[in-house]
């Protein structure tokens, strides 16, 4: 099946050369057309743009235009393979910004991964963009990242391997925790994985009341003796219980797993550990922590991966596209934790009846992308 | 008239919200399509490609994307208004890639004006990238710029203002002498203006055989005496008959004008200089260095500006479009002077009976991108 699969994006890939295009929004025919678009016409355009550049927001592309931005250094669960390779996830994000919420998106993959090289190069292209998706950027410099661009910069900055997933995996649990009729803010949970994912998924839940969280990463149970500042800062907010210890430890009457990490963490003897009626999402990329046969085997009740073709799709496509429609339509500086709160309750309320088979929506529901949206402003 | 362009331009720019639109080359609309261009069929595509860096020209858009990039600091006659308002018109620039060779290209405007920051910008963009357009760029940064991209990046790189125009110029003095019954290298030209445009026209018309050239600046004529390299250089090539003087001493005897200046350089008086039956180019935009009108009051037979409107639009978008088509047909690494003026005669040839109004062909002719594109596998 994943042969097959892979087979045939190659071949597809090979065949489109590209997943996306560029159009003009205008059919351009004729010496008038021109001389209204490009010379002498535009140049009253640039003039009136250099008294006053915040008017690009209406009269260019920087009124809708997002840039997917990375380095290469993490992606999906390939680990540090570099610009060249993550350009087709990128184009991939930019084909659905289009699809799922007619967002134009291009992307931009960056032959550097010096963290301030980085936030230099998004600084200077930025006069071409009304926001800046950051995408598929390693732990932990994709935090200092974010944070330096949302001071330097005037429009939106998200990194969404952070906080799309962290958005997706707040609503899919407010309904997984409807299904096994527990209370959502009383679960205890398990983080496998501090990076990106795993980190914005633990203080997103936190923020949205559920105060017992426990987080791993390969050395175990995080504590506050870890040398990284920001799994320190982790610390704090999480474990109240002071449970020590590896996976098997944390998943102890656990009520659920969420797996940021990669394959091969877990078996059905790890979940069978956790409470009854438990929760296991299973969300790396292209191979999940443990495979939803087995997380039924030990008991599962609710799974969910970050694939498509399993029930229970975690993805961020869920929200990224619908997130920065929001905030280009709203024109918001900032994407704050509110407005992601508030998208994944709307999420979680796309789905009138949730089931084991169905927390969150599928990407080509009717509303997805409208119901986050809509958040940025209802916020 | 140019006020009701000025006018017409903002409004429709202001419906518009930007020139140019994404859109996903292929229609995105069930699981398993999405499992095809993103998780999890992407990764066997990136997989690929972390083997080998150069399928990423077969398989991502690097295959057909060009970067159009500019710091804003010499825009059309306008000058150094910045990035926000260098926006619109290289978005018009993208916009005409499209239209006239089906070219994919994507507006970079620049928050800096350092050469050296600009090299490294563009330099860690390049992954995205099948080939670079370089626009409106001061001189005499744009040639450090130019030559150390071609240096550093294995894809083709071109300063438009230099090289689109020069072969434009080119291609419309050999058919502009015919009209005129003059032998195209023996032609007396001058050329008013040593920045991006003049210095490329004038090396490129030395190279096709025209040996009497004499440049000019604001200070007068360019001699061997002058503090900048690139102007030194200049005087080498240039100026056989060592006339001293300004714009009336060059003009006397002349048979081409060449503006690439300003506007205000030259009146019917001025014109009368020259020998008889005169070439006058006058191509800043958006307002030329002379009016038609006047031009021919002092006596020129052949007029052509840089703007619609008029007959002979001397303007490099009958060129930069088909040279970068036919550079991403033929995946060269460079853009060569062979090529250069390969492009000219096919442009000149598409001419067939060239008169006073028609030196060259008309944007929207027939065959005008093929035939420049063409030159970069014949040359």
């Amino acid at each position: 099946m994943v042969k097959n699969i892979s087979k045939a994006a190659i071949a597809l890939h090979k065949k489109l050369g590209g997943k996306i295009r560029i159009e003009s929004t205008m059919k351009v025919t004729s010496r008038e057309d021109l001389s209204l678009i490009y010379t002498p016409g535009v140049a009253a355009v640039s003039s009136l743009l250099a008294k006053n550049k915040k008017l690009a927001r209406d009269y260019t592309i920087k009124s809708k235009m997002i840039a997917v931005i990375s380095d290469g250094s993490a992606v999906l669960g390939l680990g540090n393979i570099g610009p060249y390779s993550a350009l087709p996830v990128m184009e991939g994000k930019c084909a659905l910004f289009k699809t799922f919420a007619n967002v134009d998106a291009f992307p931009i993959v960056l032959d550097t991964q010096d963290p301030d090289e980085i936030i230099e190069t998004v600084v200077r292209i930025a006069p071409v963009f009304g926001g800046i998706n950051l995408e598929d950027i390693a732990a932990p410099k994709c935090f200092y990242i974010e944070e330096e661009l949302k001071k330097r910069l005037d429009i939106p900055v998200m990194h969404d391997d952070q906080h799309g997933t962290a958005v997706v995996v707040l609503a899919a649990l407010i309904n997984a925790a409807k299904v096994v009729k527990k209370d959502f803010k009383k679960l205890k949970v398990v983080v496998s994985g501090a990076g990106a994912a795993g980190t914005a998924s633990a203080k997103l839940l936190h923020r949205a009341g559920v105060k017992d969280i426990i987080m791993l990463d390969r050395k175990g149970i995080i504590n506050a003796l870890r040398p990284e500042p920001h799994k320190r800062s982790l610390a704090r907010l999480t474990n109240p219980r002071r449970v020590k210890g590896g996976l098997q430890e944390a998943l102890c009457g656990a009520d659920a797993l969420l797996g940021v990490s990669g394959p091969g963490l877990a078996t059905a003897a790890d979940i069978r550990l956790m409470a009854k009626r438990a929760i296991v999402f299973a969300m790396a990329n292209p191979t999940p922590e443990i495979t939803p046969e087995e997380a039924k085997k030990g008991g599962a009740m609710v799974v969910g991966t970050g694939r498509s073709g399993y029930p229970n799709q975690i993805n961020n496509s869920l929200v990224f596209p619908g997130i920065f429609r929001g905030a280009l339509d709203h024109k918001v500086r900032q994407i704050t934790d509110e407005m992601k709160i508030k998208a994944a309750k709307n999420l979680a309320a796309l789905v009138k009846n949730p089931t084991a088979l169905r927390v969150v929506p599928g990407p080509f529901d009717k509303g997805v992308s409208q119901a986050v949206a809509r958040a940025v402003k209802e916020s």
